[in-house]
């Protein structure tokens, strides 16, 4: 028997401001990363999307991310390894007063943005997020790129790991997400993207860009509801990977 | 015997930059108020008052306030008690990732500036603060001015409340503070300010302003430390609450 | 010859967070008042705003409002009349620097939200605003509720006032509007709407919610453009006033 | 007869926290540089800076920065051209707001921090910035590090330019401060740090830590009057200064 779970970004609403659809897309993912209130979100916002993915049984993780509202959190900090523990902890902790009070568990923490970017290459950044989860809660699973600094620190640390990988995206022969900027990084073509990612889980390997084919490990894979193209394309990866034998589960649930 | 618990605002620094003497008042009160990163506070800050309060074994409450850096929480801002709700679980949940990360449980949460004046007359916001912390952890004990909504709302909620009073400040008839506005609202006798606190604490009563002696329970005396003077102040209360026999505990050891 | 201003606020997103249909809107009216990065907008907004606002010869306006993204400036904050004058100085000189980039003059300053209704009836606060804005430029109109204080306050400060009425909103005897918690407060009827407005700009006068007749002064009227609806609502009042001889002008150019 | 000017960071209290002897400071240097409210400084505080400055005449200068008030603007941000420009522009615009209102002209534009550091080797950074400027005012001088980006971007850009050294820094062969985290690169010597900035003002050359002479222009020195020492140091260089037959004078008096 094959699974995997399905994570999304939710909870990014702010204010006077609504972006996403996340009730629809509550529906068909199993873990849902929740803004924390730095980058997006704010505590009206947290209460809500941690009350509707109750609703759904989503599991619910923090998704921390650097002090930039005005950039989305998308933008490189060069904050310490130090600062990074202390901002993952105060993000965690104000959402699991959320959770706690619906009497959820916090399943996972996911870094966001500029945060997962850096701190997939930045084993010191890594570490010390890592560090963080583990001092307020060992049991909370640590998600991060696949095959990167992340993972390695996790596991580490004494954390669960769950490694994510992207359908929509192009890898490396090293396991690195080929960088937008470069041609050929998304993969626009929607019934080959399902395909890699069927074989990400069930066979544990990708294609690389350059035609090589590398080992993977599939947790979770991240998709978008910010848009109903987006939403049809969940739809249709939860079908296929249904057909496929691949039972969509929470990390929580492995 | 008698006992009182001595509290204290710490954790005010933000950034580049740094008030209080917190290493020093840390020494003298059994409850520390650790400000969550609105009004005052950051998440470094915070990591390193709740290390330093465990040092010198301060029970710590958290002390949330206004979304207003600039106006130290201290301008009254027209939020709806649902918001006020959702602004306590934040705080108070960031503040107890850093607690728990240290093995210690939170004891009370005290509403900084306006919040806390706010609340002390609005019945609907004092309530929703209480359901804020009742939800998250129905053990943390509710700090707010003695007789006022806050102490009301604490108790109806189901929550231990603690009766807070001022040394150096005046008293109305009905129990509350005389307004900073009028002549005679701050004691500034030392002397006459210790022998208020004694008989509060002792005798349960306080003469007002215009000199009628009224009941008030005395919990926590609020003090101040962020001044060499204010640090003296709270060194000769203790002595004098010594010497009458007053045992300083926290709220937690009552 | 009659003639009125129609002003809409405009460049109200911030970040990755859009809002209002400004490019469409901007067709229509002849004033935008412009979010300084406050309640709204951020400095990329404020440039696209201000370029938008030249290429359709809209005049445009400074949108002071608190500090107070999370709420949208709609919370009232109990600022003091000098932090108030600071804080519209700070904003109108920022947007001042967008416009003068351009060559374009800033036409007006128009306080928004809380900011707004609390000026409307305080002496004090209305006119420290316009002495800030008299300061850096008192060439710059104030606009204002109609019949409010700030209108007053703009005529004793040496500003040239503009009067603002609601095309959609109920007056009470006194010419303050009526309050959105009670019935009637909102006019619903679209063409009625547009009837009072004509009445307001050539008459002068507008039917109280007690049926009376009272005087008002109608410089600009102020329209939304954040939905489809209130779009079609802007033609149809700028033909209405058409056909009734009423052109539309710019407070510039009266 | 030889001159140079004599610059410092003001403004940089913010709220409730206060930092600096800004009012010692003013006595001494000829030119200040004002935060704006992102980094540090709120508007009550540039009101108040401004005012002192005019009262000591010392020329006024808007000391941009990034939206890091957590970072006192002194962590690296990954922000695009465009966004440094916009950045500047509403920065600058809000500054001349209170300088305009005292009928003063706005001397420089001197970035702070991070933003400084990352202009002074990124040309496309150096170039929006100064744009930002000549677009704003073209008769405002651009501060940056001597021999950097920064300087070259200002003079392509049509700007003044002005040339920065330090008097307590070692320089590297090609121009460049010698990296905090190595070796040397502070002199502590007060002397030797006196000797060093007559030589760059009045003979154009600096020592290098390599022991080569270089060329350096020196129109500005940037000094410090957050403590005591640095203040004594300030008096202490401009002694110096004096006796050696060099005038303090600002940048826009050359």
């Amino acid at each position: 028997m094959y699974y995997v779970d399905l994570n999304s970004d939710l909870g990014e609403s702010f204010g006077n401001y609504t972006i996403g659809m996340d009730r629809e897309i509550l529906k068909y993912v199993s873990s849902a990363n929740v803004a924390c209130g730095w980058h997006a979100g704010d505590p009206m916002v947290m209460a809500e999307t941690v009350a509707m993915a109750r609703e759904y049984k989503t599991a619910v993780g923090a998704h921390p991310g650097f002090p930039d509202l005005m950039g989305f959190g998308r933008r490189n900090m060069n904050v310490t390894p130090e600062e990074a523990k202390a901002y993952v902890k105060y993000q965690l902790g104000a959402l699991m007063a959320f959770t706690g009070s619906l009497g959820m568990k916090l399943q996972h923490v996911k870094p966001h943005g500029a945060l997962y970017n850096m701190a997939a290459v930045d084993e010191k950044l890594a570490r010390a997020m890592c560090e963080a989860v583990y001092e307020v809660d060992k049991d909370i699973i640590f998600m991060g790129l696949a095959g990167s600094q992340m993972v390695k620190a996790a596991e580490e640390t004494g954390l669960k790991a769950a490694s994510e990988v992207f359908a929509d995206r192009a890898y490396n022969d090293d396991g690195t997400l080929v960088s937008r900027k470069l041609p050929g990084a998304v993969i626009k073509d929607e019934e080959l993207a399902i395909r890699r990612v069927v074989r990400m889980v069930k066979e544990g390997t990708v294609e690389t860009i350059s035609g090589h084919e590398i080992a993977i490990r599939a947790d979770s894979i991240c998709v978008h509801g910010d848009n109903p193209k987006a939403l049809e394309f969940v739809k249709n990866i939860r079908e296929a990977l249904a057909a496929e034998g691949v039972e969509v589960r929470s990390l929580a649930e492995r």
